[in-house]
């Protein structure tokens, strides 16, 4: 349980930043060279870089070398950490909806 | 779109931390009091406090004060933010399948 809070924790902290979410987007569409993923970006390639390592450190992301090329790809199950975290809260909420209506019609058949 | 990627930004700073995610998950089954949700973490009430603004701050829950006591509410929408942006990196995914099944379709078809 713990190492899971552990893992949502990074995921999310490495999602709360507009280049890396695009950068997530971009990889979506398939794997991209840095080169290319950092062209869009008014900042530099080592700025670009941090955002990498960050998206690689938390799983997001895998990277691998060829030569002086690195290319990197998306890795989704990490995206799903956090869709399945949301799917929970959903399911919290429908609980308490389905006590409401269960209090509501137990209510209406006993008055 | 500046606006929205800095909604974004703040829910997932705040909820990227096991402490936030457990009030967000504890107020998704109704209001509680600031007292009643702090029992069940082993910190002093102000850094618990602490963890309750940055919430507020980032419209994840709203409170309001009636006497000494602070009640909370979750605001769902905001949660909606997160699961739009997950959604939306969905459709981009499927339309790279799309896209790759059009190209194997259309291979198989001039092969």
């Amino acid at each position: 349980m713990a190492q899971r809070e552990a893992e949502l924790d990074g995921v999310l902290v490495a999602l709360a930043d507009p280049t890396r979410r695009a950068v997530v987007t971009r990889l979506g569409r398939g794997p991209a060279t840095v080169g290319d993923l950092a062209r869009p970006f008014p900042m530099t390639l080592p700025s670009f870089m941090k955002h990498v390592r960050t998206l690689e450190h938390h799983g997001l992301i895998r990277t691998s070398k060829s030569g002086r090329v690195r290319t990197c790809e998306l890795d989704r199950a990490r995206l799903d950490v956090v869709a399945h975290w949301l799917d929970e809260q959903r399911q919290v909420w429908e609980g308490r909806t389905d006590r409401l209506e269960r209090f509501v019609t137990d209510s209406e058949e006993h008055s």
